[in-house]
């Protein structure tokens, strides 16, 4: 067999080898009570189900996506032009393209730890250097003295989710203006997943700084985790560098015409933030009556403190049909559980009463 | 102001600024004869709009994406195990994804030229240096030879669409493993996009080969462009490999749940399949009857060689709202043209014939 002898397994690259395989627990998640990944609890607006509905033509579905519909509404909407806009497959994909095109191989990036571990991810992917900047224990304060310390001129990018997921707590405009004005030619990316809940954007800084980059997206309070959608914001000139390596059709087609709807119908969503804001609160007062202590949170979701019982109490609660997150692998003890609605939180705090009594005993 | 004297526009890495934008031509292309793209040109399985309409759950969106039905699903309609498969935004990650893991900056990639754009685009994101190996003139025949010549120690992937497009020649099992046995270590890509229309698939390979990778998609037969979903197939150490580099959700919960429903319609496929076969012979008659040269396609798409004619007469199908695409860039006078239905080949006949006696006049 010559075959045998000459054909060998092809070698990965060294980044790709020295990454650890990603596993998101994400299976069989319908029909629980789903607090463990901040998405929307009730789902999208009703006007984007009825949407496709609408759409439901076979021929809708065989053509490749346009976009060009779906950009200039959804700038419009963010109050910025349509090249200052790149739609991105969720998120991840906004991440992705940033660090793809700004760093190289061996290039710094500076990551505020715990946070979104995409950051992580991709800075591994390119072969970059992710660079952690602890938050202040116990308080989880946002490290600002430390991230300022370690930029340096090997920094290529700053990452930042604001409000930040799992901490929940956020920093200011000033913080971020010093941060920009710091970084030099660095990229900074405020990743505003949970924006709506916090109410404070760092997009109206798009003009004077060139260094800047925000992200949003549609699988938090918007209710579209599953179609993966996110949005990238910077200078006309940086999003149009950007572009050039971005997959021409990473965005499906219904993702691109249901944020129309979904954009459209911003009652909806200004009434979940308001109930998931109100489940915040009574998440918080409920967890201070059971003993729980936790952290201040300007997101949809609080992250509480279990101590030795973390990983039991996840458990228990799993086998009650209701999810939330454990994230002592991060900050040792801590769970983190997402605000849906007042009845949600209760129902939660009931089985939580429960667990915790099991657990005691 | 300090933030104008320290805040600078971020360079972005040599492999971008290398790059042209890429400008797909896609926009309103809807309520047109859409003979450019190599779509399905009638539309998905009605099982699969169907079923969008049985899930047009708000809930049912919000969810970030499972595929823990779809893989085994899909695997198993393809006669591999569950791990020999990952799930890909469209071919298009596929390519992205193996680029990514198997080669580095300065390696190199074969690619028979002219092909699918996305194999030149990938690498050259990625840094790697792109060798074009040009199809033979004026018969289009595959580079064998010279392919096999071009295969060196520094040779990192080799990138194949078979049949290829845009010239709709294909290559036989014997060729295939002639290439996997010269390849080494380097990985090979049998892009089998076009598979429906062929037959012929380099699957029974896997397991002999550890160094070959098979593409399948959506976007074409199954008429689910819009849905965005490739498959990338390989030895389940392979795949293992590729996935820890993958965005953990890059496919949507959409085409996951309706790749399910439409690989459960063969019927709908064959049926198209033998209809675009139809098609395809009628186009190569009726253009044949027209004076016009064309190659041999194992595809559902004719290339025609219009001269000096070319553009001007897919600017003037295209004021009749039928678009085909012109890849005179690539092979000097030539453009692409679809095969969708036999009434949608004598409609293109019918206006090609005016058009052609215009330009003629």
């Amino acid at each position: 067999m010559t075959k045998a002898t000459v054909t060998m397994r092809p070698k990965p690259r060294e980044a790709i080898i020295r990454m650890a395989p990603y596993h998101p627990p994400t299976g069989g998640r319908r029909g629980k009570l789903r607090l463990d990944f901040n998405e929307n609890t009730v789902g999208c607006s009703p006007r984007v189900a009825a949407l496709l509905k609408r759409i439901a033509d076979p021929d809708f579905f065989a053509i490749y996506p346009e976009y060009t519909e779906a950009v200039p509404k959804i700038a419009d909407w963010l109050g910025v032009g349509p090249e200052q806009l790149l739609l991105t497959n969720g998120t991840d994909e906004a991440i992705h393209c940033l660090i793809n095109t700004y760093v190289d191989a061996g290039g710094e990036v500076l990551i505020p730890w715990p946070t979104y571990s995409m950051y992580q991810f991709y800075s591994e992917l390119a072969g970059a250097v992710p660079r952690q900047v602890p938050y202040h224990l116990p308080d989880l304060a946002f490290p600002l003295d430390q991230l300022l310390e370690g930029i340096n001129k090997n920094t290529r990018a700053i990452l930042l989710a604001n409000p930040n997921n799992p901490t929940g707590g956020a920093i200011g405009i000033a913080e971020i203006e010093t941060i920009l004005d710091r970084a030099g030619d660095a990229t900074v990316l405020i990743d505003e997943a949970y924006f709506e809940f916090y109410d404070v954007t760092a997009l109206d800084l798009l003009t004077a700084y060139p260094n800047l980059f925000v992200s949003r997206t549609f699988s938090k309070v918007y209710g579209m985790a599953g179609f993966r959608l996110g949005c990238l914001l910077s200078q006309a000139e940086n999003i149009a560098v950007i572009a050039k390596g971005q997959s021409p059709y990473s965005v499906n087609s219904l993702a691109a015409a249901c944020a129309i709807e979904a954009i459209g119908d911003q009652e909806y969503i200004s009434n979940y933030v308001t109930e998931a804001r109100s489940a915040r609160q009574r998440l918080t007062e409920g967890l201070t009556e059971l003993g729980i202590q936790h952290y201040p949170s300007q997101a949809n979701f609080v992250l509480a403190q279990f101590g030795d019982r973390s990983e039991n109490v996840c458990t228990r609660l799993r086998d009650r049909d209701i999810l939330i997150r454990d994230r002592s692998h991060e900050i040792p003890g801590t769970a983190r559980i997402t605000a849906g609605t007042r009845a949600q939180a209760e129902q939660l705090l009931q089985a939580l009463k429960d667990v915790l009594a099991e657990t005691n005993g």
